[in-house]
C-alpha cells in the first residue's frame, strides 16, 4: 500500500507529530512505501494568488480558470506540482491534523486550495443530461482512500448528536464530502483523539495503540458510504437528492450518506 | 455604526472586490464608520507559528497556551494586535469571501487562527457547575454582529435543503457558530450570491442593489437564534442540549438554533 500522509502542526514534538511519525514506522514495518507532506517543514505557500499560475495567470486574476489552463500546460508551480504527483502514486491518504476552530489550520486549507485546482480535481468529465461532471465518487483521485487523524481540544460529549459544537461527523462532513470524496477519494471513519488539551503523557500509550491499530486495518476498513453522484440518487443538473431515498426523519448532511 | 470589513480575495477587480467596495461607500455614505482588512492586499501572514509569540513561545510550542500568554503580557505581533483592537472597535464585522471547498479561503482562515488567541476569543470566563467559559453568546466580542458575505460557483439548488453540497446554512455553521458566536458575536443572516461562476457583467446592478438594501438594514436585521450555553438550555459540563427543547425531528446543527 502506498501511503501519503500530510501533516500539518508547526510543532516536532506535538501530539500531533508523535502521530504522523508512528504512522510512519508502523506502515513502514509493515511493508507499506509511505511519504509525507510534512507543510510547516516544507514552508507550505498557504496563500493563492498570481504566482500560482505563472504565465498563465490573466488579469484580473481568475483563480478557477488560470489554475486550469496553468494545469494543462503543466506550468503550476514545482510545490503545487510534487503534490498532485505524490496524490497520483498514492493508495491511502492519511491527513493529520489538530481542530483549529472547527476545521483544519490554514496551513492545510491552503494546501487543499492550491493543490485541488481546476481540472485536476474539479471541473473534470462531461456535463450532460445524465452526467454533471466526474464528481462524488468519480473523478481524478478514484481508486483512492483518504482518512483524516484529527486531535480535538474538548471533550467528546461537545462533539455528540446533542453536543453544543455540532457533531463531529457533521463537522467533518465538509472535509469528507466536499474535499475528499468530490474528486473521486473514498473516506475511511476519521481518527479523532478528543480532550487532548488535557491529556498528559501517561495517556500516550493507549492512544498510540489505538493508532496503530487503525492504521494496520487500513485495508479492511470500509469506507463512509456517501452517495455517488451520477447514478441515479440525483436529479441532474439541480443535484438534488430524489424524494424517498433516505430513512424517515433523516436531514442535512446525512442524507448524503447511503442507509 | 462601525464597521470592519475583512476582505479575503487576491483580485481587486474581482466580484468579491466589488462588493467589498462597495460596502465601503454604501455604508459611509450612510454615515457610518468603516476599516477595511484587505488581507491579501496587507499580504496577511496566513500560519500559525512560534514567530507569532516572541518570546511567550515555550519549547515545545504549545499554539494555546503560548498564544494566552502572549496576548496577558501584550507581546502578540503587531499585525495580530492590530486586528484584534479593530474588532474590539468595530459594532459590525462583515466578512467578504469566496466560498473555495465549501468554507474560508485559508489567508482567511489563517486571520482567524492567529487573532482568535487564547483569553481573547476562547479560555475566557470562570469554569464552575453553572458556568463554561464565556462562550456562545458570551465573551470578548460580546455585543457585536457579523454577516457573512459568500460568493458560490455553484447555482442555489446544490446548496438547498437536499441539495448535493449540503444545505448552506450547514455548510456555514462552523464559522457562524463555532468562529463567530464562540466568542460572543450575533451572527446575521448571510448574504450568498450563487453561480457566480456563470455571471455576466450584466448581472452585477441587480446583486449590487441587493447588497446595498442587506447592509442598509444591517441595523434593524435580527440574528440567527443561536442557543445561549450558560442560560439552561444545556447540561455542564457536557454541553449537551437538554431534551426536549427541539421541534420534534429537528436534528444536527439545527439544534442549537432556537425555535
Amino acid at each position: 500500500m502506498k501511503t501519503l500522509i500530510v501533516h500539518a502542526h508547526p510543532e516536532p514534538q506535538s501530539l500531533n507529530s508523535a502521530l504522523k511519525d508512528l504512522a510512519v514506522t508502523t506502515l513502514e514495518k509493515a511493508g507499506h512505501e509511505v511519504r509525507v507532506s510534512d507543510l510547516y517543514a516544507m514552508k507550505w505557500k498557504a496563500v493563492v494568488d498570481a504566482a500560482d499560475y505563472g504565465s498563465a495567470a490573466s488579469k484580473p486574476l481568475k483563480v478557477a480558470r488560470d489554475s486550469g489552463v496553468a494545469f494543462d500546460a503543466g506550468t503550476l508551480t514545482p510545490d503545487v506540482r510534487a503534490e498532485q504527483e505524490k496524490l497520483l502514486w498514492a493508495e491511502t491518504i492519511i491527513f493529520q491534523f489538530p481542530m483549529w476552530w472547527y476545521t483544519m489550520p490554514a496551513i492545510l486549507k491552503g494546501w487543499v486550495d492550491r493543490v485541488f485546482t481546476y481540472h485536476f480535481a474539479y471541473g473534470v468529465g462531461e456535463h450532460s443530461d445524465i452526467k454533471y461532471g466526474e464528481r462524488f465518487g468519480e473523478g481524478t483521485l478514484a481508486g483512492r482512500r483518504a482518512l483524516l487523524s484529527v486531535t480535538v481540544g474538548g471533550p467528546e460529549s461537545h462533539y455528540s448528536a446533542r453536543g453544543i459544537n455540532g457533531p463531529i461527523d457533521d463537522l467533518l462532513f465538509p472535509i469528507h464530502h466536499g474535499i475528499l470524496y468530490f474528486p473521486g477519494i473514498e473516506v475511511l471513519p476519521p481518527f479523532v483523539l478528543y480532550g487532548v488539551d488535557r491529556m498528559i503523557r501517561a495517556d500516550y500509550p493507549d492512544l498510540a495503540k489505538a493508532w496503530e491499530r487503525r492504521l494496520l486495518t487500513l485495508e479492511s476498513t470500509e469506507p463512509i458510504p456517501f452517495r455517488r453522484q451520477n447514478f441515479g440518487d440525483y436529479a441532474i443538473p439541480s443535484l438534488q437528492l430524489k424524494e424517498g431515498l433516505e430513512p424517515t426523519g433523516r436531514t442535512g448532511f446525512g442524507l448524503h450518506v447511503r442507509s
